[in-house]
């Protein structure tokens, strides 16, 4: 069966739980924005995903993509979906209606590629880099520029890239090497191999748009010498670009969407931004970026997960305990696979109500009048994204392959499409900063350099919008006072031993995880009322998920401990 | 790089910590091996393993098995493999003497199997079921079938199958239907349809011994109405068998071994054992077959790991913590990486420990003179053996990612062959019973019926194992004795609400494998002095794995403690 998108789940989490649309309409970019124009775009969205996406998947994983001569042939249906999907206006969802977007809440878009990655990751991979491409060049490009790239870029017209790893670069890109120099009538010539460049070459749209980490002469070595140029496969003038794909690699999964080694010879591009300003100018739209990593491995456990209910609903063996009669039970009946798949549902949706909360926050964050709005969201944006891009991959691939086992032998076969899945979500853990880099980032670069205040008061804010009166709220209050003081406690132990952070930047990230789902699922819980699609997995929140938060909290309260006591003796 | 048995650490373990030899020297059976002609068998077997099997691991997954008009080619190189490995005498290493076998213990068995699977399962399912059918049909087969069949299992020259699973009969096997009518000549006509079948047709051996589980006419329903049937390829006049392979899988991974749909229309049977005894038939092999899978789980986690450690001591990406100077680091020495692998190392070698304490106790468990001795080693074995075959597998899964995930993009490519790994290791949580039926068997069916008397027994075995003097000892047997009140409590509560148990097995089954680890990392502590080869995953042990146990005992306690006051109230 095919991943069917559900609208009512989106809407009641967004309207309900997170009141979102008052949010958006307070910005003057949305004013006009209402909840139904807005419940018309999932609506249709939805439809649109179900119809012309979601029967492609099974294709693009056994197909795959084909190399031959430089070209790659995209799996069959795939470049008419694509043409369909941007002709129909989806790509320019969020992007200005100046260059011909519509304009929406990034949180629309958000939603929209959750159920896109659900239903066909491997071709959500080519539009997936395409609004990020068109932040980018929105902020830092010349009018020139622009005016050549924005538009097709907004439309989807023409697809993107991010050319940043090479094969002794990839976590550390101060270290790459692609070389770009400056030419007399302001182009560069550019000259380097890239590797792992998504959709580096198809024959989905008719030219992709390069954007290229490299440096120009007497740049200094590290980060700071990079810069960033746009290099078209198709040149302004009709002729092919000296940009080659030289081969695709064989990959666990994702064989929908092209992984290229690309080959610059001396090709043509021309800078975004300033030199040496390569990285600041992609780092634009890493927020966006990483929360839609997150959605990837919540939508693919979602569609996961749609599977395994579905055949554990028929599938009968053994009687259940308690079960009357002589015959079989569904296996959802037994509580092994009950547990199974109610802790996924507890993850997959309290991780949407936190990522969709990040996608409110991206448009408050940028269009927001008052600067204490924007300060906040940006802070819940920073602080958010890297807890979210890893705590929903890893629960992506390990609850995927928890609904693999509710098939038993069956899923470990193609038939059913379950380990497809788990073989496509792997990559979500890796790419756009490895999960043990987003800890870092949170910990290391943003938690300990103002000593946790920036946390505690995203967590503060956290804690005023829950209801002390209820049990659930309370809790979660709790958690987020513990979490809080942890905070301080590893930031101190930090500045006697550096070591530290590295050290519990995995299990710090994990506990705040985990606190942000207790405040999740209580805000959800509020607005449930007794409705069992959201009670049910409430409890298996409380039950099955929700006792590591205590594990995690010890493991990083003993290491600092252990630290303060060292340095004390 | 392919992977490398490393005997000196399976000797550390056999000898120093268990001292194993004048375990099996007190048997009558095993009185002439010492320690030298073990050692020299486990030499002996690093080497086979490592220059005749590891390197077919790649052509095994990506070549894979070849199906035509019923005909199975195994991978390039495979046959020639089986025929050196079978006359080398490998599969007849635990087999009596009396059959032809080497009459060795069967924890070298254990061993010789962890290897081979880590360095190529695949090739490993096909010999892999050899020693159950050969101990199936000594236990219970006929003086015809022996004469006819056990030297030639004994040795390998023929291989064989288990024929269980149908498509609506799997983990609920009282739901097979495979007929077998028996005729006037003693033999039985066999008909059915059966599926998930390692190695069911091949090109390995010469013939194929297939044990077929399936119902007399007037059989009753159920697992009580279930026979076995012993139904070969090739018939003793030499004609083929009315069997034949419709298909095989396409799988995630185990592309080296053909998974078969097996096809027997009136085909040419003797029974094993009584008609109605087909699974007691079954079962007595399966302690031994679930500790191969634990041991699989393992086996392929160190290959896992040493791929990633190499990969981590030579990949240079962003200076480490404390280092001095300009240059990139050694992955290794980021602490996220160190982690990674550290864990992972101590769950193989804590593990290992476990598992070649059970393949000890497999022997005693039929050969010890003492009846008290019998008993206790019969008790370990099934207690211990649903423990590791579920901790192991599914520690083999999320590990081998884990160990993927160091070589971050590179991981997720065919190029470093770690992600073979990860999709081949995943069955394993699947077949020989779930990791989930695991958790029943040994919480429902082992230690409630007794109220926990013989959990309780063997927990007290292994404390008094243990030197409380030492700091990790002491530590282990405060957790032993809290798994022993645990197992009392959940007992208890279990009588007033049987739903109970099945809901808290699988949390029971971890809280218990983590406190045999402990046991396990204590002992191997007292012999290990001060070398870090052990003191480092020991140390890793108690940072990153142990404190899941608390996690564990905490949501199993409570679960009871709910049950308990709801009857009092």
């Amino acid at each position: 069966m095919d991943y069917l998108p559900r609208p009512d789940d989106t809407r009641f989490l967004l309207h309900e739980v997170l009141d979102a649309g008052p949010q958006w309409r307070a910005l003057p970019a949305f004013a006009e924005v209402d909840d139904a124009l807005a419940d018309q775009v999932l609506e249709e969205a939805g439809k649109f995903v179900a119809e012309a996406i979601a029967p492609l998947n099974r294709t693009g994983d056994e197909v795959g993509c084909r190399f031959e001569a430089g070209a790659v042939t995209a799996p069959p249906g795939f470049r008419a979906a694509y043409q369909a999907f941007w002709q129909a206006g989806w790509p320019a969802l969020s992007a200005d209606q100046a260059h011909g977007g519509q304009g929406l809440p990034a949180v629309l878009e958000a939603v929209l590629y959750e159920w896109l990655s659900a239903a066909n990751q491997g071709f959500t991979m080519a539009p997936g880099l395409l609004h990020g491409a068109y932040e980018c060049l929105k902020h830092h490009g010349s009018p020139e520029l622009k005016d050549r790239y924005l538009a097709r870029l907004a439309s989807g017209e023409w697809l993107a890239t991010m050319c940043l790893t090479e094969a002794h670069a990839g976590s550390d890109l101060g270290l790459v090497r692609t070389r770009a120099v400056p030419q007399a009538d302001g182009a560069l010539r550019v000259s380097g191999s890239k590797m792992f460049i998504s959709g580096g070459e198809h024959d989905l749209s008719d030219n992709i748009v390069h954007l290229v980490l490299c440096r120009v002469p007497d740049a200094p070595p590290g980060p700071k010498g990079l810069s960033l140029a746009l290099v078209p496969k198709v040149l302004p003038n009709g002729q092919r670009n000296a940009v080659s794909c030289e081969r695709i690699e064989e990959k666990m999964g994702l064989h929908g969407s092209p992984t290229c080694v690309m080959r610059f010879e001396d090709a043509t591009g021309w800078l975004i931004g300033e030199p040496g300003r390569g990285l600041a100018a992609m780092f634009v739209m890493m927020n966006a970026a990483r929360l839609h990593v997150a959605l990837q491995g919540i939508g693919i456990l979602d569609a996961a997960w749609q599977k395994a209910s579905a055949y554990a609903a028929e599938r009968r063996q053994m009687r259940a305990p308690g079960a009357t009669g002589p015959e079989p039970s569904p296996i959802a009946e037994h509580p092994a696979i009950a547990r199974i798949l109610d802790t996924q549902r507890a993850w997959i949706d309290g991780a949407r109500l936190l990522a969709y909360r990040t996608g409110l926050r991206l448009d408050l964050a940028r269009h927001a009048e008052d600067p204490k709005t924007r300060a906040a969201s940006q802070r819940w944006c920073a602080l958010a994204t890297p807890v979210l891009k890893a705590a929903c991959t890893q629960q992506g691939f390990e609850g995927a392959s928890a609904c693999l086992q509710v098939f038993g032998g069956h899923g470990y076969v193609r038939e059913w499409g379950i380990e497809q899945h788990v073989r496509d979500v792997r990559v979500a853990m890796i790419y756009e900063g490895t999960n043990e880099i987003q800890a870092i980032d949170l910990l290391v670069r943003k938690v300990l350099p103002d000593a946790g205040a920036d946390f505690s008061a995203m967590l503060l804010e956290l804690r005023d919008e829950l209801d002390a009166s209820r049990e659930a709220d309370a809790d979660a209050q709790r958690r987020l006072a513990q979490l809080r003081y942890l905070a301080t406690s590893v930031a101190l132990a930090a500045k006697a031993q550096p070591r530290l952070a590295y050290e519990v930047a995995d299990d710090f990230l994990r506990v705040t995880a985990l606190a942000l789902l207790a405040w999740a699922w209580a805000r959800i819980e509020a607005s449930a009322a007794d409705d069992t699609r959201w009670t049910q997995p409430a409890a298996a929140f409380r039950r099955w998920v929700l006792p590591e938060f205590d594990m995690r909290l010890t493991m990083v309260k003993q290491a600092a401990q252990a630290v303060a006591q060292s340095a004390a003796a």
